[in-house]
């Protein structure tokens, strides 16, 4: 397929349409990008909203697929582990990887899309619309209504191909859900927990109050405060807690000293360093957690949703931007098999790629329980130990689930899921019965581990699972 | 709560809707219920649709709650196994059950419905009233918004509490969703597989024209062909395939030659007994198969969801009907427990049932896989001999997992699927590993089965699954 008179339209200038819009832009489409918020890097528009992220391999890898990898480190801060804070204010650092080189990065949104929108713009063939909204989608004409949100005119834009990578709201789903033309498979599933926004303001004289190089996090088995830090000193730090269980929750912490009774109880060592609580929690808003998932992806060569528009994940695994940007690269492998025309492209493209986003989804509802419930069993804390030990002495031969998930980006999120449940599995039976222990030799334990994990695989393929 | 004064709404007099209304007039509520089909025992409305269903003992013991299990007998042709036909026409028993007392029924959707109209009728205080469809529901209002189908009028009904069986499109659970007044988690999935309805009609002297107590199935791995009997001598046939895939299929079977070629080629002994078939395949419409899930199924004491409405399921179980006759079960149990007010009861009934209508929706999917593909797997056919003998002669003391789901309607469907699975792996794995075979001494096979049994399950509890 001739590429060079073909004009794609795609709806949505934040992380994963930005990043779309410079890739397909260096490939020598003619892109027109809609976003319904005003430019980010001329305009604050960050109250509120998850403001720094976690970035890690998959996302470096697009990176380096667009070439601006090292323009993108500038504004990475290092996480070698989960800083874990107990009741009494006591910390214990526990790394990501037995690896050295294996570790994730605080960044912030803002700049990150800030500087996709940069990259792109500098291609003549992109352009890049601020403050129109979307309103629904003609995936039979491949036509969008528009609506500028300063002059509330509406206007129809058409394009060769439609790309919706306009979030968890998006508008093209909801024209797939609302037409039924076709059979959609849609599913949104929220949790019973909430979050909220608050943070550590920097010192005085602009230095971190708490260790920089950590992803901090209060683990209180059916709540959890975490912290990641930013450039300028502070931390953005956020509560995840019930609705409506437990004895305190969102709806019934209604008043400041509620509040401050509830983090002096919980998080002490948190309230020390946050003067800023109760205005940051009686300002910021409480949001939901949702899981998206949806089937078919595409109109036929007309339309196709990408990034959180057609897989929005809850944001346990740091892996939400990640996935968005790993869908450009998939798609972009797509486009590489020259194929005839959008439709072929489209259906490879979620052929291949619906599998792991799937995957990724699960795996981030998993991560919650793990997170919240971190210190509480030992025997979870004795495969940790285990799995450190065995990926620093075998680096090669030596994953955990959550190696294989982050750091391990040729590894499809899918694959890393059934062999990182294995895993678990196996430890932490093999440790129940009393089989291995962390004591165990680390030849003889890594023997074993395998063995058990391909056993654990091969009774779920025996049995249809 | 005393519910002398309550009135209660229904939307939809279906199955579920009549049934619901038959035992809440026996309570004593003021029933009303709207439906928006004709009187289905005055007209005929069957077309093309579900026109007999399998009732077992989940859908009995409903019907021994409201004391009409000897009428909807007369309505039954038990079936006792599986009738499989292979390509060349040879048949196969494969009876439900080890045990001679557990069979399950085709029974016709109008009879039965018919019936629970004219029981819920018997009540001064239910009403009904046809041609009235309901366009969507004020669920903070506690109101109804409905049309005349006949005058067209609109009108505005109000209620106690509303309750709506009103099917897979259910009015209520769209309102829900559209008003985003609530966190409202919903999924829709279809199979990439339609059905249509065909029919063996009876002969000249109104005899079947085959086997009468079997549901008669064509297995075909990647589609299949299914009949059920009625009373009248014929057979309801349906056809399960793919929309797209394979070599034959639903969006490439448009010409008569075409269909006759391919039951010629796949199911000739089918084809034999059915002169009728190119008028039936293109005289009945293509259906979808999708689930439906979602929750919470009320807002507040003001509404909820029931039946299909809150759980439609793919019909592979034969758990359909069965299911939505246990919601009334299960609901009358919630009633008996005298809690205080109607959001108290309809909390109480969704914590309990949820995870029920949850589990028997993944069992129904993957019975379309074991049943499509019946004969294929050796293995599978060993482990179904396993089962037999040990449901024979220990009966007290072993059910497959068809019969937890189909013939013990004391197990819920969650507690069914974690050890009929759990079983269904172990014996599996142990036949592949030969630890057992179907020669065994059963007194050992039954004890190997239920240790391997309890150990997938403990692994699983210690792994977190």
């Amino acid at each position: 397929m001739s590429n060079k008179k073909q004009n794609i339209l795609i709806i949505g200038a934040g992380l994963c349409g930005s990043l779309l819009a410079l890739r397909l832009g260096q490939r020598g489409y003619n892109v027109t990008v809609f976003e319904m918020r005003p430019d980010l890097r001329t305009t604050d528009i960050s109250a509120g909203r998850s403001i720094n992220l976690a970035f890690s391999d998959r996302g470096i890898k697009a990176m380096k697929l667009v070439g601006i990898e090292d323009k993108v480190k500038e504004l990475c801060i290092p996480m070698n582990g989960r800083m874990l804070h107990d009741k009494d204010g006591n910390t214990f650092l526990s790394n990501y990887s037995g690896k050295d080189y294996e570790f994730i990065n605080s960044i912030s949104r803002g700049e990150l899309n800030g500087l996709l929108l940069t990259e792109a713009e500098k291609h003549d063939n992109v352009s890049i619309h601020f403050n129109k909204k979307c309103k629904s989608v003609d995936f039979e004409k491949t036509t969008a209504l528009f609506q500028d949100y300063i002059t509330k005119d509406e206007f129809v834009e058409d394009a060769d191909c439609i790309i919706a990578t306009d979030g968890a709201g998006s508008a093209l789903r909801k024209s797939y859900y609302l037409a039924k033309k076709f059979l959609f498979s849609f599913s949104q599933d929220y949790l019973s927990y909430g979050y909220k926004e608050l943070s550590f303001l920097p010192t005085k004289t602009g230095d971190y109050k708490t260790y920089k190089n950590a992803l901090h996090i209060w683990p209180r088995s059916s709540f959890m405060l975490i912290a990641l830090p930013n450039l300028d000193g502070s931390f953005t730090v956020t509560l995840f807690l019930s609705y409506d269980e437990g004895e305190y929750n969102f709806n019934n912490l209604t008043t400041p000293e509620l509040v401050t009774e509830f983090f002096q109880k919980e998080f002490p060592d948190a309230l020390e360093i946050m003067p800023n609580l109760v205005d940051d929690f009686f300002e910021n808003p409480t949001a939901a957690l949702g899981t998206v998932k949806c089937s078919p992806w595409h109109y036929k060569g007309n339309t196709l949703l990408m990034g959180d528009a057609a897989h929005a994940i809850v944001p346990f695994y740091g892996q939400g931007m990640n996935a968005s940007f790993e869908d450009v690269v998939e798609f972009d492998k797509a486009l590489d098999q020259h194929l005839d025309n959008w439709e072929q492209i489209f259906k490879a493209y979620e052929k291949n790629r619906k599998k792991d986003t799937d995957a990724i989804a699960d795996l981030a509802i998993d991560n919650f329980h793990e997170m919240k419930g971190h210190v509480v069993n030992p025997i979870f804390q004795e495969k940790r130990k285990i799995e450190m030990a065995l990926e620093k002495e075998f680096p090669k031969e030596y994953s955990s689930k959550y190696s294989l998930v982050t750091f391990n980006e040729n590894v499809g999120y899918r694959q890393a899921m059934l062999t990182g449940r294995a895993q678990d599995k196996a430890i932490l039976n093999m440790l129940t019965d009393g089989i291995i222990s962390s004591q165990d030799d680390l030849k003889s334990l890594l023997e074993k581990v395998k063995v058990e994990t391909e056993a654990i695989l091969e009774d779920d393929r025996i049995a249809g699972l």
